[in-house]
C-alpha cells in the first residue's frame, strides 16, 4: 500500500510517493499540470511522469496506490474536478482521490495540520489559515487581473508603473527606471512598452522583473523600499482577513511563508514580520516545515487512517 | 483642393472631409483602424471606407486631397509609420501625410490649438497638453498593465478588487459585489473569476463595469465613492505633470475632459474639477469645443497654410 502526495503548479509538478506510515520512498518531477493553460494532455502526461518517477524510486506500482492527494491550481469548478479525477482513475486506478488547491497542501505542509497560518508570494499570492477547529480559511489569490496584491506579479507592475511616472513627471525619480531599461537593451521608453505588451507577455515574464526591485530597494531606492512596504502591508492584509474568519487575533501560532517573493529576501520577511506583529503579538514566522507536496502526502495520511 | 482629418481608433474610425478652407464637406464612419490589434487588412478597409464615405458626401473624390492628418492609436514606432504610409499612399496618393496620436488630435480639437490640456479617460487614459510656446506634453497612457489610471478600466478592475476583499474579508462591505453578481447571473465569486479570466476577456470588457461602479457610488456606496476620488486624483495627477511639464503652473488656460468616464458623470466632472482647482487655480473644465477627427482637419489646414 503506497500514498501520494502531489504539488501540481503552473510550471512544474512534484510528486511524492510514502508507503503507508508516511516514510517517504522517493520524489518525481514532470512539467506543469495546469490543465487549464497547458491543455489536457500535457497535464496528464506531467501528472503521470511524475507519480511514475517518484513510484520507480521505491520499485512501488501503481496499481499498489491507495490514496492520491493532489494540490492543483485551476480546479476551481467542478467540471475541472471531474475531469481530474477522469485522469487520475488512469494514473492510479486503484486509489481514493483527494483533490484540493495548492494554497491547502502549502498550508498542511507548512504547519502539519497545526492551527496557523501559510502567506504565499510568488508569481501570484494568497493567504490560508487552519484553526483548532479545523476550520480553514482563505484570502486573496484571485489572480493577476483582480488580486494577487503583493505579489512577484503586483510588485513588477508596480515597480514598472513607477518607472513610467518617473519618465512622464508624474512621479519622483527612481533607479527602477535604468535598472529595467539595461536589463532590456532598450533605448527608450516606447520600447519598454512595445516589449511588454507582446503577445507573450505573461504574468510570470512581468514578475521575473521582481529580482529588479528587490536590487533598487536593497540599494536604498526609495520608491522601490515603498513598495516593497507596500506589498507587505497587503500580504498582511490577507493573513488578517482569515486570522479574523478563523477567530485567532488572540491565539498564538505560526505563520509560514513561502514563494519567490519572499525566498529571494530577508528584507521582505522582516518587513512582513514587523507589520504583522505590530497587528498581531501572537503569530510568529516560520519557514514551512515541508514543501507542498509533502503536505499533500500527510492529507493523504490522513484519509487513509479515517478510511482504516 | 481637398483635406481630411481622420480620429481612428480601437472601435471606430472617423473621417472628416473640408475644403482647403475648412468648411467641412461631410463625415464617414467605419470600423477599427488599429492595425497592431486588427491586422493590416482590417484597418486598411476600415480606413478606405471612413474616407470613401466621407468625399461622397462632398463628391469629391481621392486624388483631389492634398493633405491628410490622422490620429491613430498603436502607431508609436517608426517601423508602424511607415507601414500607415504606404496604406494611405495607396488611399490618397496625391496627399502629404501627417500621422500622430489620437491623443494629439483630441487635443486640437478641444482647445483649437489654444494653450491648454486635455484630459481623456475612457477605456485607457492620457493626458495631454500645449503651451504658447508651441510645446506639447503628455503623461499617462501606457495601457492597461503598466497605466491608463483614473481610466474605465482602472475604476472597474479596482471596483472588482473591492468586491473580491469584501467577499474575502479583506475589506469593507459594498454594494459593488452584489451588482457585478446580478448583472452577469452569478451564483458564486468563482464563476465570477472563471468569466473574467476567460480567453476573450478584453480591457474594454472589464472597462464596461464602470457603469455598475458609477451607479454605486451616486447610490451613495462609500467604496465606490472613494474609486471615483481615487480616479479622478489620478487624473488630476497626470494633468499636473503636464502642466509642470509646459510651465503653466501660474497660467489661466482651459482643460478638456473627454471620454466615456466622464462623458457619463456629472459627479466624475465636478470631482476631477475641485481637485484640479485646488492645485492651480488658473485651470478650468471646458468641454471639448471639436471632435477629435475635428482637430485632425484643424492639423490638416494649418499644414497646407505653411505649404502654400
Amino acid at each position: 500500500m503506497y500514498i501520494l502526495g502531489i504539488d501540481g503548479g503552473g510550471t512544474k509538478t512534484i510528486c511524492a510517493a510514502a508507503r503507508a506510515d508516511g516514510e517517504i520512498l522517493g520524489r518525481g518531477m514532470a512539467g506543469p499540470a495546469n490543465y487549464l493553460k497547458e491543455g489536457l494532455y500535457t497535464a496528464k502526461m506531467s501528472l503521470t511522469e511524475a507519480v511514475e518517477k517518484a513510484l520507480d524510486a521505491g520499485k512501488a506500482d501503481r496499481e499498489a496506490v491507495v490514496v492520491v492527494c493532489a494540490g492543483l491550481a485551476g480546479v476551481g469548478r467542478l467540471n475541472d474536478r471531474l475531469i481530474m479525477k477522469r485522469i487520475f482513475a488512469e494514473i492510479c486506478p486503484n486509489a481514493q482521490l483527494i483533490l484540493d488547491t495548492d494554497a491547502f497542501i502549502t498550508l498542511i505542509g507548512a504547519t502539519e495540520y497545526q492551527p496557523g497560518l501559510v502567506v504565499i508570494s510568488g508569481t501570484g499570492s494568497i493567504a490560508m489559515g487552519l484553526n483548532d477547529k479545523g476550520e480553514t480559511a482563505r484570502a486573496g489569490g484571485w489572480g493577476h487581473i483582480l488580486g494577487d496584491e503583493g505579489s512577484g506579479y503586483d510588485i513588477a507592475r508596480r515597480g514598472l508603473m513607477a518607472a513610467l511616472h518617473a519618465h512622464d513627471g508624474r512621479g519622483p525619480e527612481t533607479v527602477i527606471r535604468q535598472k529595467v531599461m539595461e536589463q532590456f537593451y532598450l533605448t527608450s521608453v516606447e520600447e519598454l512598452i512595445s516589449l511588454l505588451y507582446g503577445a507573450d507577455t505573461t504574468p510570470r515574464r512581468i514578475a521575473g522583473i521582481y529580482p529588479i526591485i528587490l536590487e533598487a530597494a536593497e540599494e536604498g531606492d526609495e520608491v522601490a523600499g515603498q513598495l516593497l512596504e507596500n506589498a507587505a502591508t497587503s500580504l498582511v492584509q490577507a493573513a488578517l482577513a482569515v486570522i479574523r474568519k478563523l477567530k485567532m487575533e488572540d491565539k498564538i501560532f505560526p505563520v509560514a511563508v513561502s514563494g519567490g517573493v519572499f525566498r529571494n529576501s530577508v528584507k521582505m520577511c522582516s518587513t512582513f514580520q514587523r507589520i504583522l506583529t505590530g497587528k498581531i503579538a501572537g503569530a510568529h514566522l516560520i519557514e514551512p516545515r515541508h514543501p507542498p507536496e509533502v503536505g499533500a502526502l500527510l492529507v493523504a495520511r490522513e484519509a487513509l487512517a479515517k478510511a482504516g
